[in-house]
């Protein structure tokens, strides 16, 4: 029999309704004919709910303490889903991370998965159980109680699915698949039913937001398929998958965006390489995370920077970049706070040229102003002003027939 | 250094406010110059919340499933400690009882604790640390998690305490200490300073609830003291202990008593061991508890069988006596569904006669009239008509000068 991974997110789980709507998906998979694995979240809101019980007690909680604190949401879940399951008849069992032995470094609230022990799931299996495990946390090796960061639980079901050679990992959240655009702005978006892990990536990194970047990144590794599906129906999702060849060959996959940035520009300093380290080593000294930049030739001894923030900090990056121009003797520097990213991504581009002619040519037509340009192989990233992202993502998305 | 186990109950850890003032507590027993281990409950209510949550989920959950849920409650409770004592300066570290290695039988919901690993609290308080442990709960060889049953926390912390050779263990509650009688029922009533092993198993089975009962018996057989006290002063309690020698010579330690107790009396039937057998079986496969027992010779052949069970437990109770009373010919079966149980308890009697006659005496002087009587070398116990209860109290322990 086939092992399937399967992964319910909080909103799955976020009361005794909930939970027995997911104990009778899982027991359909199991009466199917497949050995069951269920990895789920906490339920919805307890986790903020723990964060805001410690946050009372201090500003600075330990990173341990908190992962202490933490763990325990997603105990709550595997032990109601198992009484749930067992409820309606078939045999279940839960297991904390610990009694797996879901093995991680001791990087508190961010740690990484370094083994899976399965001794006791392949036991558990062998013996007709539906296997319930906690998602999003691990264990040292000393048995230190760690957890892997938001979103970990995804991770968790792909790490789970590639340590036990499953034939999938489905992951069950509240949308019902990946959309070519984001629905609320292009209308007749629609669900693919393909797309590459690369592409995936691409679209996870670019503000896709269903699917955790690292879940990503393991299953494309390891080669192990994601099926991105609803909770809320039987619907067949989105397949995230290496198999390129059984895909329809389009050229542009999907249009991604973000509207959650702001822009700098440091204008015509020296073309150094000290020059240019300085700048983004003291953005990121300042904990800023910098995400699109761009430098431009004034001659060859002179360019101009610029990068975009996200717009929180904003106001910090423009403050210290200000300073940089004055020690850089830069001739200007200036900013932009409402920008947006607007990102084209297919696999198909590493093989036709033209794309990127294509979607300047349509956002002109559009009367859309392109303020930045980075480009990868299979990503096309466009910065424009805020007010016109809607406009371009449409425009795009009819451009390429999606 | 002495090691001190203090163990604080969920009324302690109910909200924030009572974990900073525990942490406060457990910071000031660190300053004084002992290595502080701590025990703690679930939050108030929590486990109660958590056991609604299941039953929500099925009439009947798993006890091993139960034991994965309850043992959350103890685990949020560690870590908010930990980090309170944090903030405090002092360093401090929490863990479950499966990273300690509180290792229990497979009796889930009820499970006995067999062995506790001392290494890493020993590690943890020789590198200065305040050790936080999670009371309640334990863990199988197998990773199993179980439970100790309501109360339980009381017993892990005893249990700590004699792993870890500790000078006490002090139990911190919501009221000041034992007293020689319910202080509602004898205004008079006044906390003891000291009480045996012996007395306090006495008292605990007998309707003081302060301790559990399996706390007291786990600190009498390995003679470590228990000090119960107030979380909610520096008051010195009740030291619970075996050092007769140290206390005040005293004949009656205390006055406990129970309200909810109803008897059942079948009267005149054949006296053979056979019989007697038949009646208590049949009450016991009923999953009754009998509490009282005495019978009353009629003459060498023939006796009268009374004992006493919970209230709530008499219907069914008089119900099976009655049938029991047709099959043995008893000549009649009746019951009192309101009488009272009261119990002088001092180690006291054991040496002095005639404390049995001034019992009988004060409460006939009373007008009390005593339906049961039964003793131990260091326990009389008088059933009576429930509404004589609190006359008989207070007489006593007039009688007795306590």
């Amino acid at each position: 029999m086939s092992i399937i991974v399967q992964k319910y997110g909080g909103t799955s789980m976020a009361n005794s309704e909930c939970v027995k709507n997911v104990a009778e998906k899982v027991v359909n998979a199991k009466l199917r004919g497949h050995d069951v694995v269920v990895v789920v979240s906490a339920p919805a809101g307890f986790t903020d709910h723990l964060v805001s019980r410690a946050k009372e007690i201090t500003d600075k909680p330990s990173g341990r303490e908190l992962d202490m604190i933490l763990a325990t949401g997603e105990q709550i879940s595997i032990s109601l889903l198992a009484m749930a399951i067992k409820a309606l008849g078939e045999d279940a069992i839960s297991f904390t991370s610990a009694q797996v032995g879901i093995i991680t470094d001791g990087n508190h609230n961010k740690a990484k998965i370094e083994a899976i022990n399965t001794d006791k799931l392949l036991k558990a299996l062998g013996e007709g159980k539906i296997v319930i495990i906690a998602g999003f946390q691990g264990v040292t090796k000393d048995l230190e109680i760690t957890t892997l960061g938001r979103g970990g639980s995804d991770t968790s079901a792909v790490a789970i699915g590639v340590a036990l050679d499953a034939a999938e990992v489905e992951i069950y959240t509240d949308v019902d698949g990946i959309y070519t655009a984001d629905p609320r702005v292009v209308p007749n978006a629609h669900k693919m039913d393909y797309i590459t892990f690369d592409e995936m990536l691409e679209m996870a990194g670019s503000g896709a937001k269903v699917l955790h970047l690292r879940s990503v990144e393991l299953a494309a590794k390891n080669n192990m398929p994601i099926h991105l599906r609803s909770s809320f129906s039987d619907a067949i999702g989105t397949y995230v998958l290496d198999e390129e060849d059984k895909m329809e060959h389009v050229l542009v996959r999907g249009v991604a965006h973000t509207t959650n940035n702001a822009k700098i520009t440091i204008a015509n300093i020296d073309n150094t390489s000290k020059n240019i380290a300085l700048i983004f080593k003291t953005i990121s000294d300042a904990n800023i995370n910098v995400d699109v930049i761009t430098q431009n030739y004034i001659n060859i001894d002179r360019i101009t920077i610029s990068f975009t923030v996200a717009q929180e900090e904003y106001d910090r990056a423009l403050e210290l970049s200000k300073d940089l121009g004055r020690r850089l003797k830069a001739d200007e520097v200036y900013g932009n706070e409402k920008v947006a990213k607007v990102c084209i991504i297919g696999v198909g581009m590493k093989s036709t040229s033209g794309v990127a002619s294509r979607v300047f040519t349509c956002l002109a037509d559009h009367n859309v102003a392109i303020d930045m340009v980075s480009t990868s192989d299979i990503n096309i990233t466009c910065v424009v002003n805020q007010d016109d992202y809607a406009k371009a993502v449409i425009a795009i998305h009819n451009e390429f027939e999606l």
